[in-house]
């Protein structure tokens, strides 16, 4: 039994002694350097460049401009594709941008024999633009007269979508309602993955090769032949060990681009890799969105109908556009029971700012931020204890949501609060902190969390698994799915181990992802590898014990209906499951036999077309120092029911770092635009607050385990969850120290300030 | 249909333009380099070694010794492995040699930071031996009193064999018999492969990673791990490109010592790459033979009997062993059939010199040698001509090999000597030359040529294939078969394009084979992989066009048997093939159905259950300089039956290097040890003499194509059979020119003119 088991990680040893090869650990020294020039300013056209002074310069193999790139658009999301155009991601980029959307766009590439010629080639081309006003938020940009990003996209909305559930002017009319109100906002935000985007391409016999630092190597293959406009097998994709991605890496950054600058120079190796600064001004950040919420319920507390409005601010360029707010829509929709209708009208707008895309949690930190700081409200305002107007209000057990058909089987939500509710004691403390005074105060807060596991219905959910028997009885495995850091690798292991009977320590896992030859699978999002990948694992695991059985048959003369596989030998059912002879002896013979030689291996696709709720809560208690406008998080805990735990230990390794973006999210970071140009004005680490170890409390992470049925382990998402409470429970925290509702974060002593002020405290 | 068609081969591209990855290319520039100290007696033991000079020396990492490695010994040799220990290879080597038996075994191994350091290291490494006598021939080996080189060998025997067809003994009682003898003796060669013999290793995850120029990588899997004493399956062997082979590299040579080398030094990346000198003293070399004839014929030229006895030289330690005798008894027994009866009496013997192994043509140029030279010397003197001589007593059609089942289904052997016959004007130039005076004289001769194709049934052969099908309805394919120079990627994909229907451009060949996810096959040798491998591409091919046609009957609603997959679409039968649609519009529907998707792979094992004779001769042309001792090589021509040819023009390749081998054999190449100490005198590219382009005549290839039955293709070996019979051609040219019979090669200016010394020429 290795599952539930926090057995160490298989790449703890590489990883931790630094042998572990990255994306740049393995490109040749003799690689061509590409650098990319990006506009200077945030809107308009690029009307002339001169190259001459770049092309004189010694080094410079090549200048390529946004005049030279094909004029077809592309997609850049990493997300299945659909033979159904309506499925299609916005294609509103070319390789280099001559129409420039924001400060920072790329409009020409330099490819250089080092990279101290590529910057100053770089440096040596003059652009002349045409520059247009630039917009910065949506609802600047969805104003008359605005400027306009994209053609195709009027009023530069991207996508907008209204959905009733009920009949909602009727139900706002009951008498007797008690109506709140609240708009929220959250910020830009950057990933800041620790390793930077990279990549590397090359030409092997006509095909294209990219190494790259990404979480979807299959999809960045599709998406590099779409770019390029050549067949999709004539791409090939490789992905090493990656050094962090949350979502910024389920994207296609610059991969296309390599691969084409790679073959304006016939073929030869090329990397192209980011600088910090790049990756902040010019990569993905998160969606900022603005959304006005509106409930109306009865005196006892009890929901009847809700509005949700919401603006979220696309950027520049399509990415993964309408489906983060539309993600968010599902946590308004299914966490909280509208006794009778609810509405929704979500907007996707561009804007003159970096494209957003995907980030772990994909829509729902925003959503979760807006309604559980609008259910705290309402609970204050009514008196109510805010666990007990939870409860009453909250999703259901039983609830089936009438799109996805998700059931929300188990009373996790509760059993995650009652957790979360004894460890930060807070019965306790919410009477001890009830009616503090002077500038340094206490409070605790919470927030439930909504999230939905992999993507079904919305896009296909396929994983393919392969296993290799070894003669030793070992075994080597292959899937699409994405070791990016979270352990995958690991939890892979112990699945592959305990459907087949082997130790996982016979299980390797071939990390590193190859698109012509690694099983075809979506990679790392949507928190659905051990959910997705597991059905694979499973279905390839029961195939080759299988045939291992099946060849142990003919080895014992004993019908394989009586034999087992356990702890890597082949046993006897019948007689007390009586050890015959290991796994290895079998595999050498099936190896070698005269007359039945086999290499015994399977690979199969499993499709899963169901998804699973994966819910929690956290629970964060805080110190308000009111003059200096400063929190300090005391404690922090998330509660999350992931179904059942592969891996205790890296489980909880996953709830940390996720509480840790949240806490970020909550009080620190944010990207800050020039509103006279456009610019990023922090789009580095120092400037650009992420938070340090000092900034953390312990971090408390617990699980409730309530079995998933749907997954042959059990399991559900547990990647992006834990990011996604922690912001409005601290939020809550405040407001329950200080009295004042903050609809807005990061909680950064500059907004505080001012609120406090506006509330009279200071 | 591809196949048939001389396509350019599919790694032409990037070899001709260098961009090809060979093993050297891909290592890591901060390796450590680890060299070989190599033993300065010929037989012996190393009593001390005194170290500590190289290890103070700056830059050297860890000095291990022939102490310090572990005492089992593990065979060598590139063999399917066996279950039953009768069909092991022998077991008599360490990683590193305490007991030294030939100058140039290795006896200690120095791991530096840089090559100079390691080089200075072994420099300064101090030895001091123990010295006995030494034997570099069989025949002094078996001598009583002769040095004994195993224990468990008496009278240095590794092996010897006996075996009578028919009753020999009253066979040759007829009465009326005439009775020839004749001696052979072949030289001692080494193989010349461009790319040197070298290795990289390093750790990762606890598991040794090898990158090696190796013709067999899944064998080199097994053996490392033999010799290191650790599961197989914690190893993985990687072989990219590799410059050339001929059964050196069917053998595992240095990369057990790196692998162990690599653990001593913490799993650190570690290099070890053979100098050309060492190639030739301390790698493998054909085995030497001097094997004796004895013919009884009747008047009228009809073989009775014949017995064959062989002395095969060894060398110093087993690793093909018996084998290269084995197969020239194959030659001698099934080439020519005698009347009555026959006998065989071989020995394979331990000698002082580098241990022999496999090289192509593995034992049949050496008996073909001695069989051909002795079949003309017996036609001349019985006046009659070679050719009906031949015709009289060769192989029957419809002879059955009773070991192996082969059969003689055509009239190959007739069919190629009258191909060759016509091309070189046979008739018109014995009349010319018969008659010739003076010291410049001109003839021609000829050999016929035995080869059976594939191992079975000494050992086991399977192959086993996988195919992955992308979107574009390109393929990739992936064997352990191995791409050595030869093109076999070339007609692999030949074979996979004609049987599934698709153009041989969209079948992508992984070229590089790793034993972690490469399908289990044996690798390049006994010119097995067109006819095993064959086998196994065309039961992938098979499947995977199941797979698809039962796809398209979904997608089509039609069903499978009325639709095939002709040229890259899907066609209806009934509709006289009308395209349907392309296979890239079904693939992709087919990745990305919302209710079936899946991604479509094969894998397949084919065992192999038969062999095929691979038939042919070889005409020669010469002029003899009689005074200077001289050949001149006007003409030489290959015919071969190799059954269908996959790719003319990668066939006709394949004969010029064989050719080209050839005549080094016939004419030039020899190791020469000296007797006085057993040192190799001319183990470099300037001393050991190839033959250049300026001994090269234009070389002609010419092919009978009768299909073969037991091949899914109608292919056999052609790999290593062009090689076999010009040695004999040239020296029974010298024959003719001169009347001289040689019957040992190199016809080398120095034994020729002491032979034409002999002869009274000079």
């Amino acid at each position: 039994m290795s599952i539930g088991q926090s057995i160490p990680r298989v790449d703890a040893w590489e990883k931790v002694s630094g042998k572990a090869k990255y994306t740049d650990d393995l490109v040749d020294r003799n690689a061509l350097i590409c650098k990319v020039l990006h506009s200077t300013i945030a809107n308009g056209l690029v009307r002339k460049m001169d190259i001459s002074g770049a092309e004189s310069i010694p080094g410079v193999v090549k200048v390529i401009t946004c005049f030279d790139v094909p004029d077809f658009p592309y997609p850049t999301a990493g997300h299945p594709w659909s033979t159904d155009p309506a499925h299609w991601d916005p294609m509103d980029r070319r390789l280099l941008n001559k129409r420039v959307r924001f400060y920072g766009d790329d409009i020409a590439a330099v490819v250089a024999v080092d990279e101290i010629s590529a910057s100053r080639a770089l440096r040596a081309i003059k652009v002349e633009y045409e520059e247009y006003p630039f917009v910065l938020s949506p609802e600047e940009a969805m104003k008359e007269g605005a400027p306009l990003l994209h053609e195709e996209s009027p009023g530069n909305i991207l996508k907008s979508t209204k959905i009733e559930d009920g009949d909602f002017e009727a139900a706002i009319k009951e008498e007797g309602l008690i109506c709140f109100e609240g708009v929220y906002e959250t910020p830009i935000v950057q990933h800041c993955h620790i390793e930077s985007v990279t990549s590397w391409a090359y030409m092997e016999n006509g095909r294209i090769v990219v190494t790259s630092s990404t979480q979807i190597p299959h999809i960045v293959r599709r998406i590099v032949a779409q770019a390029l406009g050549i067949p999709w097998g004539e791409v090939r994709i490789i992905k090493p060990y990656i050094g962090g991605g949350f979502g910024n890496k389920q994207d296609s950054l610059y991969e296309p681009l390599n691969a084409f600058v790679c073959k304006q120079v016939g073929g030869r190796l090329v990397k192209l890799e980011l600088t910090r600064e790049e990756v902040f001004s010019s990569t993905r950040v998160r969606h900022a969105e603005k959304i006005y919420l509106k409930s109306w319920l009865r005196p006892n507390g009890r929901l009847v109908a809700r509005s949700y409005t919401a603006y979220s601010n696309q950027g520049a360029y399509g990415s993964h556009g309408h489906g983060i707010a539309a993600k968010g829509t599902n946590v308004f929709r299914q966490l909280y029971n509208d006794e009778k209708a609810r509405r929704t009208e979500i907007f996707t707008v561009y804007t003159n700012t970096a494209a957003a895309g995907a980030m772990r949690g994909y829509g729902t930190p925003q959503a979760v931020f807006a309604v559980e700081s609008h259910i705290e409200d309402i609970a204050r305002s009514m008196n109510m204890d805010p666990l007990e107007f939870r409860f009453l209000n909250m999703m259901p057990v039983g609830y089936v949501d009438p799109f996805t058909k998700n059931v929300n089987r188990f009373d996790s939500l509760r059993q995650c609060v009652e957790k979360g509710r004894e460890w930060i004691k807070w019965d306790e403390k919410r009477e001890r902190y009830a009616n503090q005074t002077g500038p340094v105060r206490r409070g605790i807060g919470m927030s439930l969390l909504w999230y939905n596991t992999a993507v079904w219905p919305i896009s296909i959910e396929v994983s393919s698994c392969r296993m290799v028997l070894n003669q030793d009885g070992s075994i080597q495995m292959q899937l699409g799915e994405t070791e990016i850091g979270q352990g995958a690798d690991t939890v892979f292991a112990q699945m592959a181990g305990e459907t087949l009977g082997i130790p996982w320590e016979k299980i390797h896992v071939i990390s590193a992802q190859d698109t012509d030859i690694t099983p075809f699978g979506f990679g790392a999002y949507g928190s659905r590898q051990t959910y997705v990948g597991g059905a694979s694992i499973h279905k390839a695991a029961l195939m080759l014990k299988e045939k291992i059985l099946r060849c142990a048959e003919r080895y014992n003369k004993i019908a394989a209906a009586d034999l087992d596989l356990i702890d890597g030998s082949i046993v006897q059912i019948s007689k007390n499951n009586e050890k015959l002879h290991s796994l290895a002896e079998l595999a050498t013979d099936t190896f070698y036999h005269k007359e039945h030689a086999e290499h015994l291996t399977v690979e199969v696709t499993a499709q899963v077309k169901s998804n699973a709720l994966s819910l929690g809560c956290a629970f964060a208690e805080v110190e308000v120092d009111i003059p200096l406008g400063k929190i300090t998080l005391l404690n922090l805990i998330n509660c999350h029911d992931c179904g059942r735990l592969i891996n205790p230990k890296t489980a909880e390794g996953q709830v940390h770092g996720g509480m840790s973006m949240a806490i970020g999210f909550g009080i620190y970071e944010k990207m800050l635009y020039d509103p006279k140009t456009g610019e990023l004005l922090n789009g580095n680490l120092l400037d650009y607050k992420l938070p340090t170890i000092l900034e953390h409390p312990r971090l408390e992470g617990q699980f409730v385990e309530n079995p998933e049925p749907t997954s042959p382990y059990g399991t559900k998402g547990l990647g992006e969850p834990p990011t996604v409470p922690g912001a409005p429970a601290i939020r809550n925290a405040v407001l329950h120290a200080t009295g004042v509702s903050i609809n807005s974060i990061p909680l950064s002593p500059h907004l505080l300030f001012s609120e406090f002020q506006k509330a009279g405290l200071i």
